[in-house]
């Protein structure tokens, strides 16, 4: 048994980062996403994030906002804008992002 | 070097799928999310699919589809729709959906 995750509300917005890691520097990668996670969960308007790294190196991470200004905000944070240059720099291969608005969602928890 | 990965256009649809998966029957739950994933190529409004599962059994996919009618239809797949409900008997302790319309999209590749 387990408790549902919160549906994410609509009109929040998601920030859908794909990303294929480069081999290497596997300490100072954890170490910065751990940092960058706690970081946004500071941040106004924060609602949630999530995320998934599958051993081919094929990652998922999804940021929830209240709003567009929230994640906006986010994105032009000074320290989060220094790590993103680091991740082309030295982590990441190719990455994706894409940011929508939510219309709807529920979620489902076994009993 | 790698080509970056086309960038979500505006106004497609994002359904996020979050999910904690059980121990247990991989084997067939592995083919069901393959034929699964080959079932949506082929469905009308089919932009792309993306996904990550860590070694947690945390994961997220992530299809993308040309407008909410094409996201609905997928929905309501006759296959979707039982391979859903294998789902919550056999693979999964809970999970999340959330259904978002893409404002915005960019990519990036090493060069």
């Amino acid at each position: 048994m387990s408790s549902a995750p919160a549906p994410v509300p609509t009109d929040a917005i998601a920030v859908i980062f794909s990303a294929r890691r480069r081999d290497g520097d596997a300490w100072n990668y954890a170490a910065a996403a751990d940092e960058m996670e706690q970081l946004a969960a500071t941040q106004p308007g924060y609602l949630g994030i999530e995320s998934a790294r599958g051993s081919d190196g094929f990652g998922i991470t999804v940021s929830y906002w209240a709003d567009d200004e929230a994640a906006l905000a986010w994105r032009d944070h000074p320290l989060h804008a220094a790590i993103r240059q680091r991740g082309r720099a030295m982590w990441y291969d190719d990455y994706r992002v894409t940011v929508a608005r939510v219309t709807r969602g529920y979620s489902w928890a076994r009993e």
